[in-house]
């Protein structure tokens, strides 16, 4: 007997057909002898609903007081108090279809558990979880359906973890469970060499390591949240990622998921080590570029400094070899949304600053290379930009971590960036 | 200042247009510096839409494993987590709308608060209100929104308190705050003499008891749940039912609610008490006949017992004189959903009972006058029937109480009985 946990989201959760589909899995890992608790989203379009009401019922300011701007600052304890009923609403639904099938269930919300977080409302986290009635419950043969994306703060209200926290719920729930395994259930059936969309000969991974996964995700690969991923590592949670439109009986190994999706686990429980085990690539970065910046010292913090002021996250950064010893080019990244942002505060700090001129632009991609035989083999990086020039592949930038090589590419050379990075390092084929 | 409870139901924040107009309402009473809980029901809709989600979740046995019936016999817990969101959203978004309006306000869900419940799930009944919370939050200048309909059992779950649950969470709260008035917000704007759409002629009383009230109940106008109003009588709350339809600043008494609602209160705080108060009518009652039933004792036993283990309640009972000693005419009312079931049940115990034959009507209707005044004044039955006999309406079977009378007579005649009655009773005109 394992425990285990089971994490669905909103697209599998959509509706009530759907549900049932989510019982089915429950009821296979359940009949095998396993100890259950599961974890679901609000049913796909429901929180996006909640939220319109929630902006409605504040926005009503603008026109009903005669004032012109609507503020978004609204209480979000009542942000949280709306929106939260999304997972409620699926937590019991689940376990009604799972009481239908013959399986004894129920459904816990975040303040029964307790799940306990700080009082960071709409974007909580997690401070501990009391698990001993579900644990024991679950022990008793009763699978646990729990609402996800949300605890109880000490102020004795709800408390939501931000956009996508059921992942976050599920690996922390796991972690204090001392669980087996989480696995959590999306609409793809693992993490992927690289995006299937793009490359055909891409191909799933049976094992990706955390600091891979995290590096995935932090440079655009969709499939976990950055902090559930973090959380699993730190914890030392094993996580499958899976997909729910597969027959509940796929075959695979039960145990430890190979064959059924990719487990996301310690770099040494990983027997195969690829160099790279695959190639991330984002498109909503944007570029700016200071051109004839004084080249004097100081001048980083007078650009860099306001950014940060005004919660402008900056990535890559490149500075030109000054020519005339007075000035030089400062290229950086920002995300697309915060463009128009970071134009007008540098425009402002202009006199502070002081550059020629002040250029954005959005034709940009980044691509990048993942993997943590990185740190044993040398020349990935050479081999990456030779690759890439053979191709007439110009890079504006470049950044790098142990584990990790990026590069700053003309948008219209994405896909074939990434395909040929994809066959340089041996991805390519099942 | 006082301390006011409001409560609205489904139609009046059936949208975010509406919870504004409620809003205004509450903001009214904040301005005039009274100490306010708003009781809000679920956004007209949500709940027939959740009920519906849940009936389709444990429905599902039928088609899943082969089963051909679907049993109504849903886990209640999981029905009162679903059901019970959708006053949860309801409160928060009111909270939001008065914030929005620079009314200081916070939602309160019923385990928050806590409203204490027994564990009967779906139809729970409050054993305690724990209002000191509530209370202090309310003496600070906050609005305290609380979700309807809702509370928390023993279990630890979430209880509901059946359909109308909300005019019941409304008049507890306020015995539990020991309030100076529970406003109930409805469609109306106040109890009528009897329906406005059968007597153009009927009123609005300024005033009616307690007891009046819940015979107006039980008779058939739909006002107020009879539930609540035995606990308003019980704990000595004044009730003010009134229109949430009508503008904010409606002229009126705002101590009394005198020339806004009507106030349901203790007969000896009604000044000028007309004989008879109202006149109701019910048309969801049918008849049953039984002809020929041996006339000896114990027959009654036999006919009520079987009907009574199926749980249909039986109402107005007419026994005729036996003609020739042997046999009688036994005709009674029951409601017309339990009909087929009733006769289902007498003719399983034919051999029981003895009878010639058995007969079923729906085309009958219950006219009531109801009014305190009757218990010092005689004579109100005999002026009432030679009334209806003056319009050749027949009068089937008859029941009284201390307080009203009631006639069971074809349900043809039904308006013209009311109007007649109406007209006798000095209830036309304003």
């Amino acid at each position: 007997m394992s425990l285990l946990v089971l994490k669905f989201g909103g697209t599998s959760v959509a509706d009530i057909d759907r549900i049932r589909s989510v019982a089915a899995h429950v009821k296979r890992e359940h009949d095998a002898g396993n100890a259950c608790a599961v974890v679901v989203s609000a049913m796909a379009g429901q929180t996006n609903k909640l939220v319109a009401w929630v902006e409605e019922a504040w926005g009503y300011k603008a026109g009903g007081e005669g004032e012109s701007e609507v503020s978004a600052l609204y209480d979000c304890r009542e942000y949280d108090a709306v929106v939260s009923s999304g997972e409620q609403v699926t937590s019991g639904l689940l376990a009604l279809v799972l009481q239908s099938m013959g399986v004894k269930a129920r459904s816990w919300q975040g303040w029964q558990i307790p799940v306990r977080t700080d009082d960071a409302h709409q974007k909580a986290r997690i401070t501990g979880i009391e698990v001993d009635n579900l644990k024991s419950a679950m022990l008793g043969g009763e699978v646990a359906v729990c609402a996800g994306f949300q605890g109880i703060a000490p102020n004795n209200r709800i408390a939501t973890l931000g956009r996508g926290g059921s992942d976050t719920s599920a690996v922390a729930l796991a972690a204090a469970l001392q669980a087996d395994r989480c696995d959590i259930y999306t609409d793809v059936d693992g993490v992927y060499t690289t995006d299937p969309r793009v490359v055909s000969k891409a191909h799933r991974l049976d094992r990706i390591s955390y600091e891979e996964m995290l590096e995935m995700a932090s440079q655009g690969a969709k499939v976990l949240q950055t902090r559930s991923v973090e959380m699993a590592m730190q914890w030392s949670v094993p996580v499958l990622v899976r997909s729910s439109f597969d027959a509940p009986d796929m075959p695979g190994n039960p145990d430890t998921g190979e064959g059924i999706g990719t487990l996301v686990c310690h770099e040494d429980e990983i027997m195969e080590q690829n160099v790279v085990s695959g190639i991330a690539y984002a498109r909503d970065e944007a570029k700016v570029t200071l051109l004839k910046v004084a080249d004097k010292p100081g001048v980083a913090a007078r650009v860099f400094g306001p950014l940060s002021d005004a919660h402008i996250n900056v990535d890559m950064i490149v500075q030109n070899v000054s020519e005339d010893g007075k000035s030089t080019d400062l290229t950086f990244t920002v995300q697309s949304a915060d463009l128009d942002r970071a134009l007008e505060v540098l425009k402002s700090a202009k006199d502070e600053i002081g550059y020629l001129d002040l250029r954005g632009a959005t034709d940009i991609a980044k691509v990048s290379a993942i993997g943590v035989g990185m740190r044993s083999h040398a020349g990935v990086a050479a081999q990456m930009f030779s690759a890439l020039a053979e191709k007439g592949i110009n890079i504006e930038a470049i950044s790098t971590s142990e584990i990790k090589i990026s590069v700053l590419i003309d948008a219209a050379y994405a896909e074939l960036a990434v395909r040929t990075l994809h066959t340089l390092f041996g991805l390519d084929g099942p």
